[in-house]
């Protein structure tokens, strides 16, 4: 399925600020001295390495608000898969605004395209497997909708947005309340019915604990491959089951194996590389 | 010498949104269900990893805003190497705040320690040379001052912040001036006598234009070892040269030896990963 | 339980923007002409009908952001139910801030009580039922967050706070996916799994086929009475039943006493009567 | 006469950030699962209920923001008396940006129709007196311009925008600067020539008073009709009177009869009952 | 009489504003670079030539918001007239947030001083006479607040804020409505009672128009000192009369001899030469 | 050569918020009051005195975001001189839309028209000589992006555009390095190699030895022409001069004629007189 456009409404003070700290109080000084205003080109964005796109929509609005008369065309919309050399989109119209908005356009792209394929990465090897990867909140500030965007774009899942759509009960909070069943009531005293309550367990003790006193989904913390393969057998699929802390590729097929329902990795969005994507100029007559 | 901070003011406003974008309109529901207001503890950041720190007076100010009465106190100052285990800064008070800033704190810090970080690598590979390590405009949207920042606590130097701080003239203005002398000739008519003029070459040939043009800073864009050494011979001190374009931590090394002077690295800001910091609470009485 | 307050963050900025919606280009400039700068004085809230107080902390920064020498004192905190004449907070300083702000004061906690207090009433209508009151998002446009915590404050529950936290399927999304097994199929395969999905149905009919395929909880829309009690046997605690549209006070015992688990009122946020409160000042020698 | 339309620069911001409230970081998570990108439909804005039509321009605008292919026909304007069932506008284009922007249209419309209607029913309850309703600043944060815009679509009048475009002396000013007449000295030494001076009496005896000083109005606070016809009796047309306090519709005849100019309501605003208003889709082979 | 000071909410996003406008990307480089975070300095802002302090609030809020730490001494308030060499206010603290601060304070002080000195000097060049000098609308795009309150501290009235406090009838207006009389009608039948009417007129012919339909004030726009001593005459102090359109510093005294209320002269904002005002450091051991 | 324009999004949130500034919460209620919504009209902004055209593009986006009905035609471009009586740019449309924004278009294009004129007249009393002038930060807070256009719309070149685009060693920077070689050794030692460091110098001998350590430019500050000859002739086109310091039209010639290479005016940006520009409306059948 394709993952839905985000409303342009979601992203556009985003790309407006970050051409705005891109020009600063002066503007492209290099590209107004130097082209002439009547100077037409057309270009593409073009994949310097393999990967996801991700963020297109995003990137390209960069051009329309420097300049309404360039012209882009869509050829590898988000969510498709690069080869090095891959076109992703054609841009064509006056020079001046295709090189000023050029970096905050590679910015967002290089950026989302990085999180969409390292996404793709890991959920591509957890295929087989009932495993869906799921993100965390450990974003870049200010980029957390389109990062949770990218990660859908990727073929993953969001976790939660942010502090107020989900319960997440950690070990401070059990702490600070006494347990995990006084932990787990007074949420289900304050919240809304249609807020989930998830519960993250350190053992297997633990994870017994909720079973008894019920969760809607339950994160195992730093477990070891073999205490997650018992939690599965222990839950039976009572609960969704989350493996978290710390996961690496390599541990990824082994993780999956164990029966779990999500595994979640943060640094798909706190260290995501970015993806590679050039733009070459081709004057036009 | 200590890097200066930067004025609150700078990034004051950056913390009060990624803040809001994790609040959301509801709040952290998990903690002000479960935690009591009263509930006090103190806390540390402590790294997991090695790293550099950076970015710590940004983080503090997350628990600040929150809940004035969160005390912080500040063990290793943005600029320390980090080994695991290492605390960063204490932290003392109502838990609820505590809890509800944590996550944006941690981001802040998380991020801007990996940029600082990952360029203190780079610096330390380069100790010795005459090299600088620099940064460029490949950053992540809406972060650029605290990248650049991040970069200079790391032991880099900036390059441009922004299209407005100086003459970056590329192939492509190269192209549409017609050849490197008009192209120098059109920025000098146009711009002040404080803006610098630098200019992008592919090949020796071009070295040599720019040489009899004249220039402030010369790129040598994607040249092999030998091409650098060449041109560092030619150009015999009379201009800075830069080194750029997908230089891997591995070429560091040779790159450095060719004598240039700047050693330009995209890759220290858009493709930075975070530093891992554990944020633990110990009750207080 | 008392209500959690929100972080000053999350509402100061609405103060800014509603204290200069009222200074405008010119100031109090009625206060400015008349009143000296020294002029000292205290004075009180007070409530001028019965209702709950909230947003009492909203209110009272409208006077430290006019005038930091402003010192209040709360009596009766968020959540306190007033009888007519009940001092709700003090307030001393110099009578300029004190009248300059007044209006902004109580804007905000006359209209924050009154979702309070019209909250209040039903919840106490439903007491002895296990019907809990619930909002929607019929908010006033800019109030959200607020209406929202004034809705807990009354004693009721919060439903979604916007698009992104639960789904919520209605007949314009079953129609399109031509049924309600492939709508909700639709939305398992797209969310992360800490969001529940909620379903409105119009018959028993649409009921048994919710019941058929799953869902976290249901909405009986428009329903008679005698068709919400057929809808709780028929799902016999299964999945929460939430009754909706234009529920009146009215009928509100009824409806509880079918034994729906909640009951949502979109009048208590789009049609809310402000709580008249009165500041009177008393001049200090 | 038509009420003039607000300029769209002068709302569309609290449109855009109504939606951002509504959409959150996710969007629109329930209709981008379930609706297919390329579902056409179109559909009406209904009157559940009769009342007046305010805010459609700012209603409507929430679609354009949303999917500027969404095309809307306005069939009832602001200031069209509403019957049960009528059409107030009909709205043809995606399904998704329909659906999405549906809450945020109708929150504006309803509220706004509300003030509206509410405002319709006084003014018509003193039609044939020469009384005109007028407002106070006694609105929504944030609302205050479309507030004051509906009163104006209702049939009512202004009063103050803000504490800057006229002077109102209360019996705080007065007390503060020792008397009636010393507080208007005061005013017309330090404000413009285009600024009205209005004084609010609680008595005959102030009343007098004000006479003998001059003012531009002089507001009737919390008078009996007894003492309100004397007031008009004694003031003879020289100067407008203002009935304000409580007033209750059922007093309004009667207020209205003793020949005040004006009437001042805050509950036009501070209290208004949202109009009903449905949108229901029919799908587009 | 003191002008009252304008609350700072009304000016502090403005000077936030103007300092990020000048810290740019990257900040203060040079002081940063130079100045060790310890030394210390006190510094006085001091006036280079005559003229009259006004905004000094709004310039000493510049150090605050830089640094906190340091210290001011107001020794000149708002009003005062200054000689050359006179001490406005003492600064000590941080040098290197003094120096940080200084250009951003100095561009308010020094416009704002300019504002009121120009303002003083017509307001004591019609001394003696009835006239009050005023401003219009013709102000600084984002400054008109601030230039408003200069006018004020100069000893000058303030005319209209915005397009929304007052009605100014000018020959477009007229001529659309097809005379003085129906463009008053219809603003009568428009606007709430405490909105003022003023009408510019070219002619006594006009004028007599006027007073036949009935004002608030009348401008007289661009006559002859002959015309305005006619039009004094024959008005006779039934309604306030504003003499406008181009008037010199050279004309002014024969203008306010002629009687009329009001000269309102838009270079006091749209071409005010800023106060020339130094900060010299003085080491602190 | 023409000076390239600002792109749109450099501006359009300055031209939004002069916008509403002047709207307030009520609008042009003149306007509306009086004016059909049919009625239309063809006028044109023509000069009322000479000089030259700076902010079109700005002043005509206010007639656009009003209303986009209204069609504009520029006749004069940014930079062209204007004599007496010369049509800018003609404009047709609604009258509503066109009165409404008329004032803060007139205040932009006056106020940027004012500021290149100043810089013209400057700029030719220079011509001859190799002489450039330059502007400072001595800008009006909140405009200086559109001040620095237009001085170069003037002819002049600009300075800084803030602190962090280029070191400016002054006095007090100086002094609390203890010298002017220490002073540049930091700078160098701390910003990137494409910012320039100038030194402000107030003697010869100071002069002596920042030509000893180097910088890319000097300031010679309040030097008498005798001095600044002087330095010169030392300086022999090493580095580039810039004479500052209260220079006023008067001493240009004799400045310009020692052979300096800029001439720095504060007085253009902080000083400037608007030029007098008049929109007159003709109806159109």
């Amino acid at each position: 399925m394709t993952v839905p456009p985000l409303p342009r409404l979601m992203f556009e003070d985003q790309v407006r600020a970050a051409l705005l700290e891109d020009l600063g109080r002066g503007g492209d000084i290099t590209t107004d001295a130097i082209i002439p205003p009547t100077e037409q080109a057309k270009t593409a964005l073009v994949a310097r390495k393999p990967g996801v796109v991700a963020g297109l929509d995003v990137a390209l609005l960069a051009f329309a608000l420097i300049d309404p008369a360039i012209k882009v065309q869509v050829e590898r919309p988000d969510g498709s898969r690069l080869a090095k050399g891959d076109t992703i989109a054609t841009i064509a119209g006056p020079v001046r605004g295709i090189l000023t908005a050029e970096r905050v356009a590679l910015n967002f792209l290089g950026h989302l395209s990085g999180v969409a394929s390292a996404t793709r990465v890991v959920v591509d090897a957890v295929a087989g497997t009932k495993a869906r990867i799921i993100c965390t909140r450990k974003t870049i500030p200010g980029m957390r909708n389109l990062q949770k965007y990218a990660i859908r774009v990727g073929g993953g899942f969001n976790h939660r947005f942010g502090l107020d759509d989900a319960v997440l009960i950690k070990d401070n909070h059990i702490a600070a309340a006494g347990g995990i069943k006084p932990a787990v009531e007074r949420a289900r005293a304050a919240i809304g019915h249609l807020v989930k309550i998830e519960i993250e367990v350190d053992t297997i003790a633990q994870l017994e604990e909720v079973l008894a006193v019920g969760a809607d989904a339950i994160v195992l913390d730093n477990m070891t491959v073999d205490q997650m393969r018992e939690a599965v057998a222990r839950v039976a699929g009572r609960v969704p089951l989350e493996a978290s802390g710390g996961i690496r590729l390599d541990d990824l097929a082994a993780v999956a194996a164990t029966g779990v329902d999500y595994v979640a990795m943060g640094q798909l969005t706190h260290s995501a590389r970015a993806v590679d994507v050039s733009l070459k100029l081709q004057p036009l007559g």
